[in-house]
């Protein structure tokens, strides 16, 4: 591997004096920072573009922040923010920018990147978006026969799918009561034929998004997709009406056979799992209207704007981006779950997986250098309450440390049962379950005051015993509306490129995924081709390869639904 | 704290020979063990109950496996297992058996607890699931207006939810075509609101369901349903055909207001996280028939016989348990993704995430001891071939290593796309590549070969290093059916409680999920009644709350979907 450069030498020695305060961070008790510490809540509350965040609960005193005020410094976190915006090659191994803010930046402010005013571009396709959604919407854009467009399918995966998903489930509020939006990312074919059995093709509009358009899961769906909308007796000049491409590989999408009229386009400088703001978008403007859009792209311009001005020490996406690092060294914790304490952002967690463990799950430097401290945990989760009936047990009495990320929503309406309240004052519970906890003297006290025989409270105490001094943190959103949900993934998607930065990695690439994609495409011959294996394969593949070459063979169609 | 036992620290001295093997096994090749360890394949490959188990890719020797084997008998893990299984106490701290094996029992077999043959009331209770199944599938059950019901909403949370979503979605080809069933858990109000929106009162069942009858979600959900029912005009009478109850508390169901008619019971020896086979069940009955669930309990059933005859060596969920227990100590992995390679049982980790981490997220051993050694990890995951592309760049190239399970099931029908069998390429190369890995000067010849100049190759070959000895597992279905999804779970089931005696846990309480339930009553209080909050709230608590409700006064209502 490459050596570790000069600056990466250097910066490593300030690293290596937050990884010792970290490992001295154990003993600190949370609760006695939260009552006592002077000055701690002005430190640990933010506001950023509508949001507050409520950090006092992490396991680090005021001295601890200041320390990492430093490293992000040292780490020059804001000249690399600033080169982001500006659109510099931050993206270096494949020599491109990441501009994702352009995406929903004023477009009368020119962004001229190596001559070229971006802007202009990423204008004319928001327009031509609005104006296609607005017809599929009004119904002036109709199927071949004259159909109201009533069910869109967006066929992607990944980026292509994670963010318009999350997306249109959170504003379902604001959704076309009309238009159902369905998502086809899997290659199984049973995703497809789920969906399928819910549609007509005549009032089905199919947007085929991949950046690449070579990505093999959107490929084989989209060709079964237009095999199923010819079987419904469309032409091919009838598909015109029924099918969209998005992609940033233009030349791809006519191969397949759309029109330019049809293909919504974006650049390669715009990362999959930061394209939600590009043509990407384009099942959610179909969803919640353009100016549903603009709103959701205005939340995430303000959350821009946020974070190209804060200082350090308010910046909200650096704060996070901080935190992480500190929880990294201070926890051993491999973990970081999100529970969103609020049903329609449910799938808000499998989002920021993709977002944070693609970019920044690596282990090497921006150099090539191998890495010298542990980079990305897994991100997880659920949506509370749920969750507590589920895995809360573990985050409360298991043996590791999880730093729970609260995202809350306030419910828009007064809830006749009172459900809104309880929603809420259960996230608040928690928080401070995990941070309290229950002592052995307590929790046999509640017994016996239970009315529990004193042997057997002497039993059970100890099973109700919760350690506490967990750490937690709050993003308070506000209610859930298309400006706050773009706010919010705007926060998150700066906190990884922050986390990038101090973690010296370049978050725009993704390397880990192209090995796997090479490995298949043996496998999958082999599967097809009758005799043995190719012998460079290693015992277990060859003989799964057998395995499940015998048992393809040996289905009984219980049934094709889809004959054709 | 109670002070280990004797059998404790004998027990102790068994394990700490394992964990000493285990921090040795960082420097085994799996690739050279895979390739060349004489009897691995027929050691580390299993058959149970039509499933097949590759784990052939641990990281371990022949040896390993042998101590291990060591290990399960010093925990006397077969007679726990046949204490289980015959009813005896084995959830101590609750006073009361762990019996879900009794649900898909043979009935035709007794099964004397007590003095009491329990399979009479399971069966007499499956009895009734069947014929009100039967009625509402083929119309002779109708609301009160006549209608036939076209869609069914399950109203409970945790286990009452977990299982029963996770069936539906599994057995969807199975699905009665004009029920379909719903899942309301959450208590955000929005989760009801985005429900209703599709439904009918007149055409809709409610099933509720709460082993306790207490659960306060399922309770406000369940009033807030009810007054839907009731506002759509169906009076106290109608009700009766709209709103049936599971519990093991029927006095709080009949003080709801239920008939003897509308409850199906069970008992409180099922715990809510293993209640599918239940009264539990009924929304999965209600959806795939009684036939379909009765062949989803044979799947149980074979597999329950497979974990009480199979000698440790071969029983496959022994097997699991250990390798759990091998790669917390030998990987400092705290989590274990599981990965369906199959559409339908996208829902599955959600469900394993409960499963394991509420039964085994515990840091106190049965005896009440503080447990010496590290417990649950996470369990995660999202499907194949989605996963893919978003988490899976972290799990070849970050810094930690996890043991990724692979669970996969051959689509049913042939497709005329190949995606069948490129979905099962998919997984089989991925596990290969995170064994194999892929080296530096592999990485810089294939960039090379690629056209790529010398010295670009230089710089971008590192990043594109997968360290590789990763290891995986995989857990072969044959076709997605009732029987090989009941076959499936009782798998995990049975590796769960294994599990738990392995490391000396109570897998069957969850004391764990109390506190934040006892906390958040006086903070809904807060929410609701002016004034400064309780001064024995932390600040952070006591900020959230003011800030909390502030927000939840200013609310304008966006327009209520519900007046009523």
């Amino acid at each position: 591997m490459t050596a570790p450069s000069p600056q990466a030498i250097a910066y490593r020695a300030v690293f290596d004096g937050i990884a010792a305060r970290a490992s001295a961070a154990e003993r600190l008790s949370i609760g006695a920072l939260v009552r006592g510490e002077p000055g701690r809540r002005a430190q640990f509350t933010l506001e950023a573009a509508g949001l507050h965040l409520d950090l006092t609960r992490a396991q680090m005193t005021v001295d601890d922040l200041t320390a990492l005020f430093e490293l992000a410094r040292a780490a020059d976190v804001t000249a690399h923010r600033d080169a982001m915006m500006r659109g510099a090659t931050v993206n270096a191994t494949e020599g491109r920018p990441a501009l994702h803010t352009a995406l929903r930046r004023d477009p009368a402010r020119p962004l001229v990147v190596d001559g070229t005013d971006l802007m202009r571009e990423v204008d004319e396709t928001l327009t031509r978006m609005r104006d296609f959604a607005s017809r599929v919407r009004d119904g002036r854009w109709r199927g071949a026969r004259g159909r109201l467009i009533t069910d869109v399918v967006n066929i992607g995966i990944g980026g292509s799918q994670l963010g318009p998903l999350l997306a249109c489930e959170a504003l379902r509020d604001w959704a076309h009561p009309r238009v159902q939006v369905h998502f086809l990312s899997n290659i199984d074919p049973g995703c497809w034929d789920a969906i399928r059995a819910q549609l007509d093709p005549h009032a089905t509009l199919v947007v085929v998004a991949s950046k690449s358009w070579r990505t093999i899961e959107t490929a084989r769906n989209a060709e079964a997709v237009r095999r199923w909308l010819r079987s419904g007796g469309i032409d091919d000049a009838g598909l015109a009406r029924h099918l969209v491409g998005v992609t940033a590989n233009v030349a791809g999408a006519r191969a397949f056979g759309l029109s330019d009229e049809a293909i919504f386009p974006f650049r390669d400088w715009v990362g999959g799992r930061f394209s939600l703001w590009s043509a990407i978008g384009l099942p959610v403007m179909l969803s919640i209207g353009p100016d549903g859009f603009d709103r959701m792209l205005a939340g995430a311009r303000a959350m821009d704007e946020h974070f190209a001005t804060a200082p350090i020490a308010q910046n909200a996406p650096i704060r996070l981006a901080l935190h992480s690092v500190w929880n990294r060294l201070a926890l051993g914790s491999n973990s970081e779950p999100v529970i969103p304490y609020c049903d329609a952002l449910r799938r808000l967690p499998a989002f920021l997986q993709q977002l944070q463990m693609e970019s920044n799950g690596k282990s090497t430097d921006v150099d090539g250098a191998p890495l010298p401290w542990q980079t990305m945990p897994i991100v997880w989760g659920e949506a509370g309450t749920d969750a507590q009936h589920s895995f809360f047990q573990a985050l409360h009495q298991g043996t590791s440390r999880h730093p729970v990320e609260f995202v809350l929503a306030v419910p828009p309406r007064p809830d006749p049962e009172g459900r809104d309240r309880t929603l809420l004052a259960n996230a608040l519970a928690q928080a401070e379950g995990l941070m309290n906890g229950r002592g052995l003297a307590e929790s046999r006290a509640e017994l016996i005051a239970q009315g529990v025989a004193p042997d057997q409270a002497d039993r059970i105490a100890p099973h109700r015993v919760h350690a506490g001094n967990r750490p937690s943190s709050v993003v308070l959103l506000g209610t859930l509306t298309p400006a706050s949900f773009g706010a919010l993934l705007a926060l998150y998607e700066h906190k990884t490129a922050a986390l990038g930065w101090l973690w010296r990695i370049n978050s725009f690439d993704q390397w880990g995924v192209e090995l796997g994609k090479q490995l298949a495409g043996p496998i999958e011959a082999a599967l097809a081709a009758p005799g043995a294996p190719d012998g460079a394969m290693d015992p277990s593949t060859a003989a799964l390869i057998l395995r499940l070459r015998a048992l393809l063979e040996a289905r009984t169609d219980p049934g094709a639904p889809d004959a054709a």
